[in-house]
């Protein structure tokens, strides 16, 4: 792994007045504006969580609510498009409650000129990672906007999942003692838009990792792991949702930076690129804090779901004051910051 | 009125191929991409039923889902902003389906360089809407494109409402005998927009009757009144509106222009700009099908929760083949047909 840097990640300055791409990055910037503008304005109990979704009471029973916008470029990538991606995003944030993902709405905002033949190939995208994933889409909205006023297609979606369980899947769940799991390999969808965008090739192609996670985090609350929260590592990456996470918990989180895998291509390429890959994004991977008796099993449960990657334990959480550290292969630590600005522009 | 010049409305050649800012008109190619790609992509039970929201059974709960994106230019205009249209728009639709709007979810698409003043603005027009309507901002995402990939800011929200009646409203509902009631005058949100867009001024000014539909439509069913249909007269109008909802129907609607309000300033604007008044979109005005012998009673109703315009019963539904028609001011019939292309482009 190599150093961030920040310069290089986030080349224009920061004004106050304005938006910069770091605000959309999923870093202490983007935070910060969430914080000091959105939130208040909206002051609401569910959004105070900061959680992947919110969870509301629907007669007898629980749904959670989550929506994420997709503003990816290009459009299409190695391993997936916007459309696999709008569908499998918004479905992993429902499972990273805990729900079962079960209805999703669709909103595109189209630009003048967009070929009719990609959108298709979108539409049928979603289609195929919605019938994967279990859920329906139920209701819609298509907008056009004026040739050089949008970039081709942008595409919303929000998702409703039922939650059937009673556990408190939530940042602030999590507990001294916690272990963590990473259900696969990091980094390997940020460095497959780079070289859809950029043109670059790495030996044997790296390819997103694009894919649903309901699976295997259902099966852990299915089979009675006691999990105090799950986090999907897209924008920002393992490293600032680990920061966040210790934050909202007022622990001490300690990752091993030997039991974190990232593919041989992938290292490579952020070596190359001046990038770390515990801040990469990834779109088919999560962290899962549990009690550490369950660890082995919530391990043995992920190793039996997870076909196309290695889950491991990679750490640990402790009482002290609020910090993420890495052990790193040589022995030392590293304090581990959230993602300060944009690493990638436009990376989902 | 005039007749509505098309060539005006729809510049542009439509090219088969590509978007076309037509097809986010709602009019009838917006229609036909709709149906020829964007349904069979999907094939849900929940999208075939053409309305406003979905509706969903939770438990022992029916919850009514609905999603809309918000590109109108420009952001602020006389009577509102992008955020409040973005909070009524998607409360009008839940409204529309009988649900008591409970959460609403927003997707912000932030362009580089987008003023954060303005940015609080409409977070604070978003919030005011909210309370207005007794909804609550529960989950959100903020995603920031590159300067000249956007607009400034596109604004997605989605909805979830709850169903507290056991009426089957819809197009489908609609039966021979229904008179139509409209809840207010047409064609200020159109108006509203050119004036602001084209530094148009028309004497004493037309602002945009953007406001939630949510006490009058619930009032309806609260009231004991059988609704079979109602819908809010975004793009495409009146006009468009009523031939969906008799094809659904397989009615033959009849509407009277004398009992159809429009304000004089609108309507002059209209014959300046070559505006039909049953095409402009308004944010504030829906139809609403009842049985005949309780159209009195809904009337009652509407004029007593609606303080800032008129509501009136404007016709009825017959048996007959498909079709809408206006009869005229001097007594002779209009075929109305729905919204060809694209009248005024991102006026939601």
């Amino acid at each position: 792994m190599t150093t961030l840097d920040f310069k290089l990640a986030c080349p224009r300055p920061i004004d106050g007045d304005s938006i910069n791409l770091s605000h959309g990055g999923g870093g202490s910037v983007m935070h910060k504006l969430i914080e000091s503008r959105i939130l208040p304005a909206f002051d609401t109990g569910a959004l105070g969580v900061r959680h992947d979704s919110a969870v509301l009471e629907v007669g007898g029973a629980r749904i959670a609510f989550t929506t994420d916008s997709f503003v990816i470029r290009p459009l299409f990538f190695p391993g997936g498009d916007i459309g696999s991606l709008a569908v499998n995003g918004t479905v992993n944030d429902l499972a990273m409650s805990g729900a079962t993902p079960k209805w999703l709405s669709c909103g595109l905002i189209l630009e003048e000129g967009f070929p009719i033949d990609d959108l298709d190939k979108i539409l049928h995208s979603m289609r195929a990672a919605a019938d994967a994933a279990g859920v329906s889409l139920v209701t819609g909205d298509t907008k056009v906007v004026d040739k050089g006023k949008g970039d081709g297609v942008f595409i919303n979606t929000a998702g409703i999942g039922i939650v059937e369980h009673d556990l408190a899947i939530a940042p602030g769940s999590v507990r001294p003692g916690d272990r963590i799991l990473l259900s696969g390999d990091l980094g390997r969808h940020t460095i497959a838009i780079m070289s859809a965008r950029e043109g670059l090739t790495f030996e044997g192609g790296v390819e997103s990792d694009c894919a649903s996670l309901v699976v295997p985090a259902l099966a852990l609350i299915r089979e009675g792991i006691d999990v105090h929260c799950m986090r999907d590592l897209t924008r920002g990456g393992l490293a600032s949702a680990l920061v966040e996470i210790s934050e909202a918990s007022k622990t001490r989180i300690t990752i091993d930076e030997d039991s974190i895998p990232v593919r041989e291509d992938v290292n490579g390429a952020c070596e190359i690129l001046g990038f770390d890959p515990l801040y990469l994004a990834n779109e088919g991977r999560f962290a899962a804090f549990v009690p550490e008796h369950q660890a082995e099993r919530a391990l043995e449960i992920l190793r039996r779901e997870i076909r196309d990657a290695e889950p491991s334990i990679i750490g640990r959480v402790e009482e002290g004051s609020q910090r993420v550290t890495l052990r790193t292969t040589i022995g030392t630590g590293r304090i581990i910051d959230m993602l300060s600005g944009e690493q990638l522009p436009r990376i989902c």
